[in-house]
This record gives C-alpha cells, structure tokens and sequence, in this order.
C-alpha cells in the first residue's frame, strides 16, 4: 500500500505543478498515470511542438515545459506509479481514500486530486478481430522498455511520428523489424520519414506500404502476422513474429473515473470553482483539463492556478486545525523534502565608516 | 484622448500577460501605471530577486520575469502611459468608460481592468515641514530619466538599494552627489555599498552618515538642502543645490481607485471568481493582487489566470453577438498586431515508394 497526503490521478502539467504547491505546504505527492513517464500529452502526443502561452515564455516545447516542471517539483520527491489507469476508489471510514489501478496496485491517502487531462489515453486499436486474444502475449499498444524488443523479430503498425520513431530505433535491437502502413504517404517530422527510407533501402526495415495487418495467429502466444496488400489483396505472412505492435495514437477517454460517482458533465468533472475545485465528492477535487465550470478555459495556465488554489483547502481537510500562514518564495526561499533549500535573497547590512 | 479596446490599470505581471490573453482575441490593449517602467513591484521592488512558484520556473529573477512578458506580448503592440497615476473615471452613455490620470490624460475603452497590485506605489516622503513646497521644483521622489541631473547638484537621501545605486549612477552624470544617510549601516547588495565606499574615498560621492536633511531653503525653486548630523545636532548646508531626491522606498496605496464606486474589502477588490472577475461595476473586472474572493491567494500565477478568464467575458461584453471559438496557440500559432506570426509546427507529410 502506497501513503500519501495527496494522489493525484495524472502526471500532465497540472498534475506536476500540485506537487510544488503541495510541497510548500509541506504535503507529499504521489501521481499515478496511464502513460509510462510523467508530462501527459505534452511528453506524449507533442513534445516538439511549441507552446505559446504559457506566461513568461514567448516560446516553449511542451517537452521542455515537462523537463522544467521536473526540475520544479523534484525537492517535494513526489512518487509516481506509471503505466498504470486509476481504476476504483474505496472511500474509507476515516474519510480517506484507497484508489487501485488497473495492475492492483493500491493507494491510500486523505486527499485525492484528478488531474486527468483529457482523460486517460488509450490506444487506436485495430480492428483485427482476435487482437485482443494476444494482447500481452505478443501484441503491444505502447512501448515502454524497448530493451524487451532486443533480438526478436517485430512488426510495426503505423505511419505516423510514433511509429516512425520507434522503428529507427528498434532497427539497431530487433533481430527484424518490418513496418506496415497502409499508405505510401508518411505523417511525420522530415528526418524521421528520411530515415526510414534510408534504412529501408540497406536492408534494416522491412518497409511494407499499402498493406494492412488483417490476422493474426498462434497458439497461446503470436506466432505469425498476416498481412493484406490493398490493391492486389494478396495475403502474405510474417512468420515466427514475436511481437506485433500497432503504434496508430492515442484517444483520450474519461475511462474508469466515469464510474466513481462523480458529477461529469460533457465528459469532463463539475468542480465548485468558486472556492477550491472540490467534485461533489467531498476530498476528491479536479483541478486542469478534465474539470468544467462556467467559463471554463482549457489551458495549462489555468490548471495551474487551479492547483494551486486545490492545495490550500486540501490542507485544510488534512489539517483542519491548523492555520496555514502564507509565505512568498521570494521572501522565504522554498525547503524541500529531499533536504534543498533554495534560499531568498537577503539584503546585505554594511557600515561605511 | 487615447482610445482603446482594454484599457488595463497596472502594468505588472498580471497587466502584461492579460494583453497575451486579449491579443489572441484580436482586442488592443493599453496600460496605465504610475511607475515609469513596466513590470510593477517585480521591476521596482525586487527585480534581482529569484521568484520559485511560477510553473515552469525552478527559478527566475522578478526582473528577468518582466523582460520575458514583455518579449510575450510585444506582437499584441500594447500602448503605455507610464508615470501617471489613474485618477478618475467616468462612464458614458454608451456603457464605456473614460479614465483620466493625475497628469490629465484621457483614455477611452469599452473595458477597464484594474490589475493594480496592492495599489499604486507611492513614495515614502521625509518628514520635512515645506518639502511639498519644492515638489517639481528642486524635489524629486522617483528619478525617472537621469539626464536630467546632468552637470547639476544633486543630493540624494536614503540608505537602501535605490539610494546607492542612483549615487553611483549619478556620480558619474551630475557635478556634485551627495548622499545623506542617517546611519552608518547601508541595507543593500553587497557591490553596491562597497562601491559608494570606494567613490567616496575618492571624492565623487560625498557621503554624509548619522545625519539627516532637516531643511530645505530657496524662494520659488530649490536652492539650499540644510543637514543635521546626529550626534552633534550640528547643521550644514549645501548651497546651491539643483535637486534634492530622497529615496526612502515606496508604500503601495490603492489610492483613487477607492473612491471609484467599487466594493472594495481589505484593501482590495470584490469580484465575482465564479465566472469572470468582475466588479460591482459592469464593464470594470479586477484581476491579480488587487481582487478579492472567497479562496483568494494573492500569487502571480493566479493573476495568469484570472487574466485569461477576464478576457472571454470582456470579449462577450466588446462582441455580444460574437461567438469566440477557442483556438490552441498550439495548432493556430499566435498572430501579432505588428504583422508577426509564430506558425504552430505543421506535420510533414512525405510518401516513400
């Protein structure tokens, strides 16, 4: 069982900034999110994009927004469980929560924040009818440890950056990778669609366009992937294939939260944004995309306005009779949990004699 | 008479970035602060000191901060009149409002904004019966453009940064600087104390400690500054003297804007945080450290936000036949007033065959 003041349901930007105002509060973090690192859509869907609204940076890549947020919370040492969806909530009879994910793992804390962003993203899957008979036993929607992937012989879905990307990088750890697409024409950055051409040609990626993967087969484990040419419609097997892995993108979806009891309104939470970004569920509050309220806008800056306002009531459901003084950082610098102290400036006092 | 679609009260953080926030709705903005610089307390209080809770900044400098807004909002090409204090307002028949300064200038907008901080920084004046007498007559309390003083005869009182930097700025510039500080202890960076030290061991600041301008004497102008020394309640004049500049810091006041019909709460202003930060007054939103609401935090990320949402509803109110379609600086790129235009990344589609 993992302990905590605060869970927070998504690692996104929002999520992220929660753990500072937590932490200056002195209240611990724990974050759990589907994906497999921290950052949400801006790590996942676009890292090399910039970003121009954020205050204080005329430009700035989602990723590096993501690096900085790291950087920021890392004395609060936040814990995280990644690549795992929150799933069910069990109000306990103290007024705390215990939330499992998808993989049992348990978490209790007095405070639980959703920070899900658009919600949690689940793979495009293709429509292969038995795909889901392989899942885990060959079949992979996300890549997490390519070391995995070393010496086996696999097959990419896909035309896009994702599956641009991950088949440059397994060509020098696959025994054999093969990409399929079902078009000639490739959606992504420039050098990676250049890279794939070029490893193409010497041999190191089996570039299979206008095809489509419509089978596949094996016993308790894939075994061999078939694939579709579209204007011949001539079938042909990849044999012995030990992993197939369609990279076709994300959808985000509300998911399992949907189920907690929550008010949702436009597939997105209702939150009392005249105080504290609490749901209807006294404890669990929404704070970033996933919440609504009149006049509500979706951006990251809000999100982190919201987070920081979340953290002062959550402070006092955790502490309700304490009074927490507000100090600035300017004036007393920030004391992490690790041990760091960053420090104010102090002014210098000196006698000219 | 200065027309515009926003008029904003205060050119700090909040006031700036509210001008990001209304360019991408196309609307012009213009601000109005009694400092002679942007940036507020940011710039004119603690511009070297390193702020920890913007989101996104492990650390920055207030000042660096302000030069980062700036750069954001300079596409938007907002207007400024600076070193004036907002003085009154009137609202005309067609529901817009006419804002006039101390110094008579009149500003003409649909709607005003108040994003005044804790108010408008006036500064702490020495305790000497006729000093009004010399106000813009030999007696400054800011110095807004040092060639002013050049080749003239300059005291300066004070004992903090502003007082030491201005002395060894000047020193340089005017005939003659005195500084007259009524201790031997200076409260400033370390550089800068050292450096008056050193300017005055070779005569080009001449530094009178435990002493303090009791005085001032002339007819219609400033001519002589009359100083006491402490220990020795002995006096001495300097004769002759062009100004007389004491720099005992500012105080902030929220000054005219409190006879304006607002409902105003501990010093600051009552909006409405369930949907758009508005005032009592229709048309009049406050937003930053100036507004008040159950939940309040008075952090600069919070005036970000409140900022955004201000500008949807001064948008609804400037176009109440409009419907504005929100768009992602992310997907649309931002298009500035001057003809600028940061492209979001396109996706490169490319065929291989």
């Amino acid at each position: 069982m993992i302990k905590t003041d605060i869970l927070i349901i998504g690692a996104g930007p929002t999520g992220l900034f929660a753990v500072f105002e937590a932490g200056l509060l002195k209240l611990k973090c724990h974050l759990i999110d589907a994906l497999p690192q921290p950052g949400g859509q801006c790590s996942e869907i676009y890292p090399k994009k910039p970003i121009y609204d954020i205050p204080g940076f005329p430009e700035v890549l989602a990723g590096d927004l993501v690096t900085n947020l790291m950087e920021q919370i890392k004395p609060f040492e936040p814990g995280f469980t990644l690549g795992e969806r929150a799933q069910t909530i069990d109000k306990q009879g103290d007024g705390s929560f215990i939330v499992t994910t998808n993989k049992g793992t348990k978490h209790h804390a007095p405070v639980v924040v959703i920070a899900g962003g658009l919600g949690s993203f689940e793979p495009r899957k293709p429509p292969i009818a038995n795909i889901a008979k392989f899942e885990d036993k060959g079949v992979a929607y996300i890549i997490r440890e390519p070391e995995v992937y070393r010496d086996k012989k696999v097959v990419i879905a896909g035309g896009g950056d994702s599956a641009l990307d991950w088949a440059i990088y397994l060509a020098d750890v696959a025994s054999e990778v093969s990409l399929v697409h079902r078009r000639n024409d490739f959606r992504g950055a420039l050098d990676s669609v250049e890279k794939v051409e070029e490893l193409s040609k010497i041999g190191k990626i089996n570039l299979i366009t206008n095809a489509e993967v419509t089978d596949l087969q094996g016993e308790d484990e894939l075994k061999n992937v078939v694939i579709t040419h579209k204007a011949s419609a001539s079938e042909k097997e990849i044999k012995e294939t030990d992993y197939f892995i369609p990279l076709f993108g994300l959808s985000p979806k509300l998911g399992p939260i949907a189920d907690w009891g929550l008010e949702i309104e436009k597939n997105a939470i209702k939150v009392d944004n005249a105080y504290d970004y609490q749901t209807n569920i006294p404890g669990v509050y929404a704070i970033g995309d996933v919440n609504t309220y009149p006049g509500k806008l979706k951006l990251i800056l809000c999100g982190f306005h919201e987070a920081a306002i979340m953290c002062q009531s959550a402070y006092q459901r955790i502490f309700p009779d304490k009074k927490y003084v507000m100090k600035y950082t300017t004036v007393s610098g920030v004391s992490g949990f690790d041990g760091s102290k960053k420090e104010a400036k102090k002014e210098v006092v000196k006698s000219i004699n």
